[in-house]
């Protein structure tokens, strides 16, 4: 693999691109493609945006990834959760409908795609870690729940706003006298029926004979069907006319030329947002593309994946898009629709342009009540309070920072709920690490191994105590240990010899070495020896750039079991038996 | 100790109260009350309120303190840092000289207080060590320069203004023409000789004969002598009417009833102040209070120093004061004095309200110039840029901490300065958690301790792999054990076992644990054994409330050398030997 092929994954595999491949390319692209015309339609209104600019932003992002990306199976454009922060993000600087909002989700995009190729320059993809999986899960699910009331106005026909669920519900209470019947039937039905398709088809399909792939790809055409009977239902009873909300225009054309806002208010108002967004878009993107790459033992280059993703958003912003990633669905069908290389995707966008520039006038009478259904049934998918559950059988503190991302989610909003919950994670975890767990350890009879004289049958000294520290030393617990040998000093007066056993000491800083010192100087006044023991090379070559290892009041072992033999007096009677 | 006298100290050592203690602590009082007359003038002068305010913040909190405080030695009162920083605060809500100035500066004292009792109480006095020591130093260095700056248009006798290092040095040089030399003269002279005071005259005295208890009291009265000179000075020769600026009319009184403002908008905008002045306070405090103590072999307690201190602002706030905290060098001064228990500060108090009542009037003629130079030659004995080369030398992280937080003190402000410097602190400390060390570690030879491969001569076996893992596991790091494990199996396919030594993983989070799992799923998939050995008492404890051990593709072994002899064939020679 060159240099210039690592940057641009393409020129690996173009250049080993074989008959075989061509053909499970082409058949995962029509299926991919015949899925995503209705998907991208019902995210760009989810994201508050022209029907059209859902299929724009499934165009150039997909050929994009294709060049830059590292997963063969990846499928890039509009989701669900994007498509969500994207209408609240755009929402807060433009009104929607105006040429301002398209403009400003443009800008959106630009200014992600920009964000997430920086972070992939300066290999800084390790930062999505900050995002906890308990928080990711608590995010998407509140998601879920958000974007599926958020749909509930296309449903009822009525128009309502808001970001958060209090303003979500309380907007479609007041608006309950504008109530459209029909349309009510229809997405009714819709979602019915597609909850149906998702819950039983393929199993009866099975039961009626149909393989496996066939099933699956009737299965995910559910979505397709019903945007075909419900269009010509509309149509053929003239339903626009008593009320019922349809797509209407769709420009027919290729995606257009477009150029993101540059004023400098806009950006500063867009700049946290698109932060956010790259953000959850890459995490959602990595773990589809590293679930799908395990299976066939590939490896996904995470810094090479945020320039193919920032690359996808740079190509939305200028053509008619809006910001995009991996989506879990559409990669999964591509992926069980046998694709094999990025190829797969440049001939979905393909297709994708001819329905663009053909299909367009065929969707003017599909009513926004079967895009809304097929938005509901696919986000509640994403919904699992299970995750409650399970975090509140392991740990309370990752149970919190589920619960607090659940709920701010939901109440507050997407932005403050997501940025809540990984400050949240931090904090609790600052706030563990602050009061150290530390055991006094004895020598396991028999072994060279030491543990907590409270939890082991084992031999200890009165003259000697032992701690293991279980915990880096850092400014946030430094005084902690202070304390501590402190307290145990003065109590026990027998005490001649403190070891300090670091096995699981990983770090110490400036603020804990300055601790140290106090600790040895304190020992030091009332004749007892502070000792090391189990230093950790990185650990050992810090403190050598200090004084403290000349001015300690006793020595550093190797071993806690050479501190045990040097400094333990009387013998144990079991020791000398070895 | 009963409880009530846990949460009233002065009830403990009240009772036990003899006729040696009264006379040492009658001495030390009358030696801190001298000491503090013009110290409090200059640190209300400082934080841009009336004079008369630096000695009611001297009032009140001292004998407040003295009943709800752990340390025998404090001296509770206006310090230089709270008083900077209460400048700050307070100049952004309203104008220097106003009413409504001094009821901020009211409100900010009962905030502080308020907050500082709410975290006693819920004994949340650990949050304090969130600030690191470079952080505090840098903080502390920057401040000093700060504060000495500040002053400057006292010496000069010009009227400037700023908060900020550019800001202040912009208004002094735009008021240049505004010079005073007659101010200047006094203000260079009177820093000159405090300067030389603390350097030379301690020696000097000592060199004369004088006692070393009696050389220092009478070089803490350095300003004490520079106030009676100067003012007489200005009174002698009419240099008030020549453009010096005075103190003038300071009310004669004890302290007034006051009561802080209630408004919710000023209460909003000074709330993040008054925590950060709490915290920073606090932290002053306690370490001063810790350091007296050790000396004497004292406990001071953290929780109850919260209450000691949130008692004292709130007591600030009603009487005429300003925020305070326990200071350095009033409290070194009642130490070395000769104070027994903190009824010191009481006799203290006593003397400061007969100042008010009687002695105001001493100081009308009293040029600010001199109170400048007091503050002046204080602050700058706290400036000490060593801790950059200290630092440097140790830890590149935390010269960085140290280095941002005093540039940015410097340029942007003292709130700014601090938040960045924990927030400095923190991101750093999570990046290295980030990316942890993990050793391939083998059998140190004759005896039964794993080292490091790279950095000792130890036994392995190539189908063996066992990993020291030197860091908690969370989800900062979750990944990046997945990836690393990935790595080395997939590339050495001898490995039939892979051992995480868990001796210094002192965390598994639940996103830690889907990592382990995902782990576990991969090696069982290659047919690999994943074993664990070392897992501390509180780590499986957390282990075994999910199914992981159960799933495990292996085994837990107490110690590595378990393992070792469970797992590594055949038995290498030295092993046989033992």
């Amino acid at each position: 693999m060159t240099a210039l092929s690592r940057y641009v994954p393409i020129l690996d595999w173009g250049r080993r691109y074989s008959r075989q491949a061509l053909s499970n390319d082409l058949i995962a692209a029509v299926i991919v493609t015949i899925m995503l015309i209705p998907q991208s339609l019902a995210y760009a209104l989810l994201a508050g945006l022209p029907p059209e600019a859902g299929i724009y932003a499934s165009i150039a992002p997909i050929i994009l990834y294709a060049i830059f990306g590292t997963s063969r199976a990846l499928a890039v454009g509009p989701v669900a959760v994007v498509s969500l922060l994207t209408a609240s993000a755009v929402g807060q600087v433009a009104e929607q409908g105006t040429a301002g909002y398209a403009v400003a989700a443009l800008t959106l995009a630009a200014l992600s795609g920009g964000f997430l190729v920086l972070l992939g320059v300066l290999r800084l993809g390790f930062l999505a870690n900050f995002l906890s999986h308990p928080v990711i899960a608590g995010f998407i699910t509140a998601s879920g729940i958000l974007i599926a009331v958020s749909q509930l106005k296309h449903i009822l026909g009525v128009s309502a706003s808001g970001h958060t669920l209090p303003e979500m519900l309380n907007s479609i209470y007041a608006h309950l006298n504008e109530v459209n019947g029909i349309t009510v039937l229809i997405g009714v039905l819709a979602t019915g029926f597609l909850f149906w398709v998702r819950g039983n088809l393929k199993p009866l399909l099975k039961r009626l004979g149909a393989g496996p792939l066939l099933a699956d790809i009737l299965t995910k055409a559910g979505p397709v069907a019903a945007v075909v009977v419900t269009t010509l239902s509309v149509w053929g009873f003239g339903l626009a006319d008593r009320g019922v909300r349809i797509v209407g225009d769709v420009p027919q054309s290729l995606p257009p030329l477009t150029l993101p806002g540059v004023s400098g208010e806009l950006v500063g108002a867009l700049l946290v947002p698109a932060i956010l967004i790259s953000v959850i878009g890459f995490v959602e993107s990595i773990s589809v593309a590293q679930t799908l790459a395990a299976k066939k033992r590939q490896r996904i280059d995470p810094d090479q994946e945020l320039i193919g993703l920032g690359a996808a958003n740079l190509g939305a912003a200028f053509t008619g898009g809006f910001p995009v990633t991996g989506g879990f669905s559409r990669s999964v069908v591509n992926f069980d629709a046998g694709a094999e290389t990025p190829a797969a995707g440049i001939y979905t966008a393909i297709g994708l342009a001819i329905a663009a520039l053909a299909l367009t006038p065929l969707v003017y009478y599909l009513p926004n009540a079967t895009l809304a259904a097929t938005i509901i049934v696919a986000v509640l998918s994403l919904v699992d309070l299970s995750i409650l559950k399970k975090t509140w059988g392991y740990s309370r503190a990752d149970f919190t920072a589920v619960a607090a991302t659940i709920l701010l989610t939901l109440v507050l909003g997407v932005e403050v709920g997501v940025a809540s919950g990984v400050a949240i994670s931090v904090l609790l975890h600052l706030y563990k690490t602050s009061r150290p767990h530390v055991a006094e350890v004895g020598l396991v009879p028999g072994t060279q191994h030491f543990r907590n004289v409270l939890r082991h049958d084992v031999e200890t000294d009165p003259a000697l105590l032992t701690l293991r520290v279980d915990e880096s030393l850092y400014f946030v617990n430094a005084r902690f240990l202070e304390d501590l040998i402190q307290a145990r000093v003065t109590s026990g007066s027998d005490i001649r010899n403190v070891v300090l056993m670091f096995s699981a000491v990983n770090e110490v800083d400036f603020s804990a070495l300055e601790s140290l010192e106090a600790i040895n100087q304190r020992l030091r006044d009332m004749d007892v020896g502070l000792h090391l023991s189990e230093v950790k090379g990185p650990v050992m070559d810090r403190l050598r750039k200090s004084h403290f290892i000349d001015d300690l009041n006793g020595r550093v072992f190797l071993s806690q079991y050479d501190a045990w033999q040097a400094l333990s007096h009387p013998a144990p009677a079991v020791r000398a038996a070895q």
